[in-house]
């Protein structure tokens, strides 16, 4: 597996001001000296990274549907253009943009999947290319723990500068290819966003009241239904592309039957013995007491 | 449906030492003039109760499968009898002492099933029946927000002392039938710890390796994993028959498989629309801020 971590970034020494400056001299800018464009920059994406840059003094444009500034005066002005618009709408953004800008610009996606949208990027521009997903939504509860994947696609003056300002404002860096980050992100994202929301389906047709579901809800059952809450009340259109635009998802489907399957075998024979036998089967999971609820 | 809360009990003056001699008052007894009896004193959930008991200087006893008491004599000595075992072994050790107990004594158990075990208690024995299950597990973190179950099958003395002990621990009581808590435990916990159990084994094929799920979690699948981690560690004989011993578990298994082909299709289509208008069809969840990742 291809995946390292740029340690030297994570170092606290780093990830402050001085690594900032580190990184800015490294592709010989000086601070605030280049414009950036997000395309997609009133989303909630969009202005969290906006919020991030204008912190680091940078001057941030957005660009949406039909507001702010228009795509091509953008590529003209920005060394560096940032895509952060629905997945289903990537591609296409990105084949607008792509051959306007020019060849010492940096062009970035921030789109939950990355084959396709890295691909489109590399096919529809003569720029540099960065692949880039933060693991965590646009408002995050804290800081703490969380991730950024990049996927550095055709990098050369730009290659150090993405994981400077994540890293500059606390973000662990993660570099991988979008082979590997789409094959993790499957499990991480598709296979999980798709059993919370079938649950939650499985639920609306079980014909128990929400409110005694509530009422009889161990701690285990409480913060599921906190977590099917979160999802359900989200952006469906987002976690649907998540599932459906992820082709490895439907193999992890056929597995998830195919145990399914095995399971039910066991529930309609009674067989309690064989159920936790097979449970049993499970690779250790970590050592952690036990609530059994 | 009928289930009806012990407002009196949950009423904060009732709780409290008054309200348990309060109840003892209504049977007749003095506090810790009775003795009491737990099979499987030893076990999880055996020893929570105990440890509740002796706490409101009551004298326990406890009966192991080859230590402790002789449940011959538990049943001579005691007025109150519990039966904590795992829920496999309930019914025969119902079968064995329900049959010694006197008319005027109490026969419980804290099967986290009701229906067989409250069925099992009424045919075997002549004294008083109440079905009981704690919606938590032996350690809880905190007393906060816990409840139990009470099913009072056959009692007259005894109907208000097992909501007076507990209530005064601070737990809520939820006083039901067995076949009202058989309906929505079967998704609350059969549905619950099946679809944690098969996510579970679903993670230990997918050819990830657990770091690298760990290093690419998002905040939702990381408290996932937690979950998923506390029953996989935890007794998996426990969960097993939670999941086969619950008759309704296998029609709600019909429909999550239903849902999950409905799912599968738009996944194969790579329809994303449809998917989310699948997703929107769910009745609405709480309206809380979604996060997204």
């Amino acid at each position: 597996m291809h995946v390292r971590l740029l340690c030297g970034i994570e170092n606290s020494r780093f990830a402050k001001g001085p690594g900032k400056k580190l990184f800015l001299g490294v592709i010989g800018v000086k601070e605030g000296s280049f414009e950036i464009g997000i395309i997609g920059g009133a989303g909630g994406m969009g202005s969290w990274c906006s919020d991030i840059l204008r912190g680091q003094g940078y001057r941030v444009h957005a660009a949406g549907r039909n507001s702010g500034m228009a795509v091509e005066e953008m590529a003209r002005r920005c060394s560096v253009v940032i895509v952060s618009v629905p997945i289903e709408a990537t591609l296409s953004v990105i084949d607008r943009v792509g051959p306007l800008l020019s060849g010492d610009s940096l062009l970035m996606d921030l789109t939950s999947v990355k084959e396709a949208p890295v691909r489109a990027m590399l096919s529809s521009t003569g720029a540099e290319v960065m692949g880039c997903h933060p693991l965590f939504g646009p408002r995050p509860d804290s800081v703490d723990d969380l991730s950024i994947v990049l996927c550095p696609a055709r990098v050369d003056r730009w290659a150090s500068w993405p994981s400077g300002i994540f890293a500059a404002a606390g973000i662990k860096i993660i570099e991988t290819t979008p082979e590997e980050h789409d094959r993790v992100m499957a499990v991480v994202q598709g296979l999980n966003h798709l059993d919370t929301i079938l649950l939650a389906l499985t639920l609306g047709h079980c014909g128990i009241e929400r409110s005694d579901l509530e009422r009889f809800a161990t701690p285990l059952f409480r913060s599921r239904l906190a977590a099917l809450d979160r999802v359900m009340a989200g952006n469906h259109r987002m976690y649907a592309e998540i599932i459906c635009s992820n082709p490895r998802v439907a193999s992890l489907i056929e597995e998830f039957e195919k145990i399914l399957g095995e399971l039910r075998g066991y529930i309609e024979k009674g067989d309690g013995a064989g159920f936790a036998a097979r449970t049993a089967t499970a690779r250790p999971a970590k050592v952690i007491p036990p609530v059994e609820d």
